[in-house]
């Protein structure tokens, strides 16, 4: 009665289950991941926690934690990897656990990903320096925080989809965020798109249905 | 001095010069459109008005005024036609002056675009009986104000990449748009990424993106 | 000297007292409630921490916590069951323990309450396929986080009272439940009101003043 | 093209068409209200300037303008009376144009309503002057601005829905509104519920759903 | 170093010295107590938890704590009482804090002060059954939270000066206080104005100035 | 029926009439001034422009109007002068329409009004060559724009009200009025309250009820 | 006596006299002119729009008025030439309003002032071929809209003070130079400090006080 | 590949690394120090907690810990000291840890910093009687909370660069600094520039910047 598994995503959109864990109590999650497991799919669990891994690591085989991107994973079907590329950019250090959770995400469903970690502005030689990764992608996700240029930055130099992620890295004026995403959303640069703040999640996932796209049509 | 045109952009991205028209003088416009002209570029010229047009309209041939949305263009060279296709949606009529500039944004730069408008979530038969043109798209733009409930919906329904546009439609406590970013940034349907307020430029150059990615390939 | 009880609201509103928990010591909690047991009201204490419960556990008999809820009901008078119906519906498994507070707030007051969790619009068709659970409830509370945008498509497809709840389920630009709210009183749908983030007990609460109105006069 | 009417909200909720004419060019409201016309529904068309009935005036008879209200209204059928009532309240004289849409939509849509204005809380005898309005009404529609105070205040005297409607009547640190709506949002009054800053017609649409629910179950 | 004490204001202003803890080291707070103490002054120190009173207590005789109103007092010298009088009006128990912290701040500085607490406007009739209490003051403190209404119907009660104070009881769209703050500051009462969130202190200190030079003419 | 005039305000606080003229339409303005000179009644009339002035100075005699302070005054009674003195200070030339709507409010009310403009803190000397006026003073009304810390170092010097108007002079992250609102209700200076962005009516009012505390004891 | 000049700050600080004139009256400013030009100093008035330059054009010779900065210049002494630079860099041409402001200020005040405009990150290879200039300066200005990346970019390739001022150039999410304003304030690259919004007046005078640091020392 | 080091930023700009540690794993801080260290750099790591400190501590020699300012010095090569000299002044005691981060930065920078604590404007002449201070400095950081007022009256007094920072000192109204920042961004006082809310890093950092450029042309 708790939970309404949408089985006709699976179905409808091709992907596995995903559970959003925040805000869950663990009896819930238990009983929608048992629910689930009946059909055998794959499941997704983001934004979970070590107490959340903890009460259903026992429930099936197949069943892998990361901690700094707190997703489980629940293989029950085997995943493909696209043709098709994702490159990860990060400005710092600090982004990385949410890069890490679009790139997990994104190699979950089934993607060919790459990842480029602490690039930022504050020293763009060291962005400038890799262009080849810049033009062998399809599809780039920025994970930015503080005042999150590097989308910018990035967006101006290629013409490929940029996907951007805000980060709450930061502090004071950074307001969790606020400052990233409304830069992002402000880019003067032109193939830019955002997602919300910490959101690797739905960029691994939006930057998985572009590379659908091209790689069915082939 | 006042400008330094990135031909590099036409080069580099293969798309046509663009000018922001908003808070520059006419004499700057004009200036910056003649250089351009040097090159034969196409030129689009966004968020200009009637009084713009009027300064520019004698300047070259090929010179096309929409008002609606508010666009300059000018056309040099053909434009294609993708194969595959961008579907822009709204929810309702007061929508559609952002949609128009998404669309034309789109086919400016070689795009195949479909429109399907007013189709919002208060009557939600209407969206639902127009499945197939959703099934047809590649890349859909969901352009919708007041509270932006839409592009959940469309994101909701589909597998591919949705483009979620907030307009400033509405009034109080919609704060020009903030209401439907908000909503949008926020959506539970997963392949949903957002561009500014009113920003049906941004939505069909990022849209065009996605789509060269998926001609190119074939 | 810290509480001047108002008995009148029970007198003059027909309803059991009430006590909200939070920010008050438990010390003036205990006073409250003995002060309202000698007039054998009916109470309901929102917000309740189990700390709290366990205060009062043992001050009078008939008093039940419901820890989801948050909620504690001390039962002195019998509680009739209302003719007309609530429903009350949720986006998510996440939006229960609001939804919850809803239904025992509406419950505690003399309503007959039904619920459908977990039927947000990213999966409508949940939604759709329990078009007679909305057609057969007088009164409809919605429930929903993220982008709250379940309020809007109920709102569109019934003709009766809906009363809308934002959640703060979700996380960076949702602002603990701001999106929602800003989307649900920006409603292109016209039949919705809105109570405060989280405010379950608020709707409850409404909807049975507008459940009196229709029972009452029959 | 550029508008899907919705007809099926006549048929689902037996209520009039409804056109929202702010960011509507003339020319797509004129070609929306020639289209309903063809159905013979009534149509109440709001946020409407001198402009917009300026063009709609000879495309029918039955026409009548409300400047105030803002307020077009075309009686093609018979609106009956409802026997239960609604009583729009307002804090000052600069809340009345609110007010009155309220109003004028809540009679539109078949109700019967009546007005008591200017009894904010500065000077509170006058409301409490006039109890016998708030004790015969079914619903009361709260309009005030400033600080929004009026709701609590009826909210605390009765035991009926209270619906209340922040206006934007204030200047500075009101923030066009916000001050009310957040007040509204907050009422320490718990059968109140609220609708968006200024928006009359959400209150009386809102309002006439809760009389429909009385009067049909008689 | 790390603190030069404003003896003058003890001299400039005939009151005890005043040290604000919140974000002050222990052992700062130490050397500054200290140091007031070699001039024999009554000190009042604001925002202390137990930690600082207990490294407080044995530096000196005559200290005192009260734990709600997290106020440590040193009483050096006699305080007089003024022969005006202040009355501290709370909406409701969870106010209660805020409204000790104004009501010692007014008494250590000299003042007669009496309380009304728990009279707030959801059951208007518990104020208006005091209206002698009001009467008899000649400055009245209102300490309300959630939507602060209490302000302003007092101020519409009274031709005394009202000073409010927002406290941040409440949740959701309340944000911390917010909703409470900007109501008062909007009332449509007139003879109010308004310190800070939860600023007990300076609404005691406030009502102070007020005093003395009331008393000092006669 | 638009306005229910408050006489016992007249009655009660010993003070005129009071119009609040934004947002009421100029008929409803000549109505209610009409139906307050059947009365009698000394009348000021707030932020009302020429045109209102043009439609109402030919209705009575005892008319004046004060532009820049936006003020309309109908004297029927003789106005007293205090004995206590009210001290108006300005931190620019561009806060004195603010200041004048106090002084002449305070004025209005049977208050001695002084004036010390320009002497904002840029310039320090200015304010601190004037000690003697402060000295004088019995109430101090603060009015500034920009970041408003005249109000601190105003009430760091002093031990008596001092009342803090912010304006909305500035621009960018001013925000209208918000950054010295903000910085105002924040003073570290500590007998400092604060009233609503521009309202010099309201501070003028609030000295004046203080004033009368003062001068009825004597 | 609606202006007490501050002739301190010309001794005090070796600059001219300044005016800002949005929000004063015409006479005002007119009589603050005549006041400051019996000390013969040189006068600079800010954001002052053309109807003001009319109105003084005929107060003396030697008056300029630059239409685009709003800027009125009054020069009776001759102004010097620093021999450090300052550097003004805009990231689009709609920025150069807000640039020519900090220019004309700067050089006002006896500065070298160079100008390198539009080299804005959307194509950074603008700004990275102009390296010298950069290298050649000893206090760079940037003064961009939008997301305000440059001054970022900016502040990592150079290690001298980078002033960043945030324009409100943009739309949306950009709240009016807030994105640009929050972006600037977060910037992760670290010499940079930020003046208001459209703030080139103060830009210019702050980057004049770090030149005389540095020239007078020699 | 987590981090690439900037070492181009030591050369570049003549500066040691520096490490933000906030929101980085300490495996990851563990990896950069080490990384750093093979280059002989002097490193800052800021916003370093004591578990961060316990981590590095026997990594190598040389290396401090200020808890206070949450500073971690390792010191390779020695630091020179300017010429030139830096004042930084706080408004109370509850700002130092900030001061104490901007002080410790400057000097780790190669700077000559003096100090000036707890000089705010409640009591105006404790900063006044330091005039000596403020002469004998060449750039000025302020550090304030609460209403930041300080940043004005000190930039009033002098013509040489002030660095305003404001902390997070306050509650309510302060929202965690924005009262400060507003204020600071908003100065009437001319030369203030404005770096991040509790950012002493920043300020401290562009301080050095510009003593760099004093010193350097002697
Ligand atoms: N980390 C995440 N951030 C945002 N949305 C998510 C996240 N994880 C899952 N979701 C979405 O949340 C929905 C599941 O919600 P629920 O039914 O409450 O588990 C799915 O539609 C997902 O697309
Ligand atoms: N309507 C628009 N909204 C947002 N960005 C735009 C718009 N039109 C053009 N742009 C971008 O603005 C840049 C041109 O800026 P400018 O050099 O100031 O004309 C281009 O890079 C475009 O990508
Ligand atoms: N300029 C003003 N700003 C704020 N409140 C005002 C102002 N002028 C009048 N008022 C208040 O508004 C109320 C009158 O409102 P109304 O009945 O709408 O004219 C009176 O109670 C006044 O105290
Ligand atoms: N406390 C601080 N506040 C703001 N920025 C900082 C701080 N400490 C270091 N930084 C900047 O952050 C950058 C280092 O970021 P990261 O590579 O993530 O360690 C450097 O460029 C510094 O200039
Ligand atoms: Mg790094
Ligand atoms: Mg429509
Ligand atoms: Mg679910
Ligand atoms: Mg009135
Ligand atoms: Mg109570
Ligand atoms: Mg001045
Ligand atoms: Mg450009
Ligand atoms: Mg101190």
């Amino acid at each position: 009665s708790y939970a309404k598994i949408d089985h006709h995503r699976g179905l409808r959109q091709g992907y596995p289950e995903v559970i959003y864990c925040e805000g869950k109590s663990i009896e819930h999650i238990k009983g929608i991941v048992k629910k689930m497991l009946e059909r055998n799919s794959n499941i997704l669990a983001t934004r979970a926690n070590k107490e959340v891994y903890e009460a259903l690591k026992d429930t099936t085989e197949d069943i892998e934690y990361n901690e700094m991107a707190r997703i489980i994973m629940i293989r029950k079907n085997e995943i493909k990897k696209s043709k098709s590329k994702i490159l990860v950019v990060t400005g710092g250090t600090s982004d990385i656990p949410v890069a890490e959770e679009a790139a997990i995400t994104a190699e979950f469903l089934g993607n060919t990903v790459e990842k480029l970690y602490d690039v930022g502005v504050a020293g763009i030689h060291r962005l400038l320096s890799h262009r080849k990764n810049l033009d062998e992608a399809n599809v780039i996700i920025v994970v930015a925080g503080m005042e999150g240029a590097l989308a910018s930055v990035v967006g101006g130099l290629v013409d490929k989809p940029v996907i951007a992620v805000p980060t709450s890295v930061g502090y004071g004026a950074n307001f969790n965020g606020l400052a990233a995403l409304l830069a992002m959303l402000n880019s003067c640069a032109s193939g830019v798109s955002v997602v919300n703040i910490n959101n690797g999640f739905g960029a691994g996932y939006f930057a998985s249905t572009i590379i659908k796209q091209i790689d069915k049509i082939k």
